[in-house]
């Protein structure tokens, strides 16, 4: 009987396709089947990065999402949905692994930190051989691009979804000495009045394309309140200084 | 007039030579001098993953803490001992930097984030062009290699430092989905209580050496209470499950 295949979910890292890890890589071009989410008619940031390191012969599988625009996760047709679209997905990569290839799903940044990657895994990994190598996160990128060292010593680091409530954003900011925000896009102007009402505002920086080209960095006081920004933008709140 | 040397704080990641990306690999050995901190008389873990990456004609520089015991941060002769040992270690920086040579400051996990290295940041970026590679975080490889997603959907996930009171403790997890406690050593028996208190024991994992050799993942509650751990373990509690 022949051996199944093994699920590798690899962490590309934030976007410069330099931030993937030798082991990343090794296990990544070992694979012949390599799969990623998408967006329907978009590229995908994890096929972008990726790219450089393809080689000719592996499979290429596209998961395309069902949606195109944003549905809210409270939403509970988000549920339903996404739920159908990940038990697909798991059919198609079983498929694979039935017939002894090993698939190597690639996630930007790091696979079990807000990964979808966790919605394969949670489905497969009973089942076949799993292994999850980490990546740079999209934070560390930012934080490192904005020469922003976000704790020392004993700081509290607190990493919150922009899409909180703001009651719930301030009463976290004041229990904390550093802090990111994922998710920002839409979110922003209740983020900056969160950090407002916290008084931490000065301190903010918005970090939009950390390590990928389209980098920049501007303190997020000095943002034009009605611009918008990309869904993947980060803010950061860098922790108490240390030692000096 | 000669030009002046960059210095660059490389992170190496957890502990797994692989685990360093493949930029950290390239900056860290184009570079004549090699510097990182140990204690004395260890060989010290940023030079240990290093090791096979180093080249035979690359200068090494070890930066030797005075201490040899933990001193509180809490302690006056800390913060006095320290600054004085970092103004030293950032003048010989400065002596390769200033006769041209580049130095690569070698860091686990990433540099920005709870690192040494910014201690000389600091004191140096402003004066000579400086540069950070970012690495992979101890926390990732432990959640990794717990096999342990630690952050879905909207969670919001909060790094504590062990040496926090209690009381510090258990208010920061009651407003939290996820958390990772960093410097846990003789701090884990207020960490377990802390965890008692908001609720969270039964999901709480200890990881020894993640990704090392030598690494083990226990369940906090199954853990004996009076066995001690290295100060590098890591304790984290997994955030709420996602979409399923």
């Amino acid at each position: 009987m022949m051996a199944c295949g093994t699920l590798l979910g690899i962490g590309l890292g934030p976007g410069d396709p330099e931030l993937i890890t030798l082991k990343g890589l090794r296990r990544l071009q070992a694979a012949p089947v390599v799969a990623a989410f998408a967006k329907a008619g978009r590229t995908g940031n994890a096929w972008t990065i990726a790219e450089p390191h393809l080689l000719a012969q592996q499979t290429r599988l596209r998961l395309e999402y069902p949606f195109t625009l944003e549905v809210a996760v409270s939403d509970p047709r988000y549920h339903r949905e996404m739920n159908a679209f990940y038990d697909d997905c798991a059919r198609q990569l079983a498929a694979h692994l039935e017939a002894g290839r090993d698939v190597a799903v690639i996630c930007e940044g790091d696979p079990f930190f807000y990964g979808s990657y966790m919605y394969l895994h949670d489905r497969l990994a009973g089942r076949f051989a799993a292994e999850v190598v980490p990546g740079i996160t999209g934070m560390s990128a930012c934080w490192t691009r904005a020469d922003a060292p976000i704790t020392h010593g004993d700081d509290v680091l607190t990493v919150l979804p922009g899409t909180l409530p703001e009651a719930a954003l301030v009463e976290r900011l004041r229990v904390t000495d550093a802090a990111v925000f994922m998710k920002v896009g839409r979110n922003l102007p209740r983020i900056r009045a969160a950090l407002g009402q916290a008084g931490m505002l000065h301190r903010a920086i918005l970090v939009e394309r950390g390590s990928m080209n389209g980098e920049r960095v501007t303190p997020l006081a000095d943002w034009p309140a009605d611009q918008a920004v990309p869904y993947f933008t980060i803010v950061l709140v860098p922790g108490r200084q240390g030692v000096r």
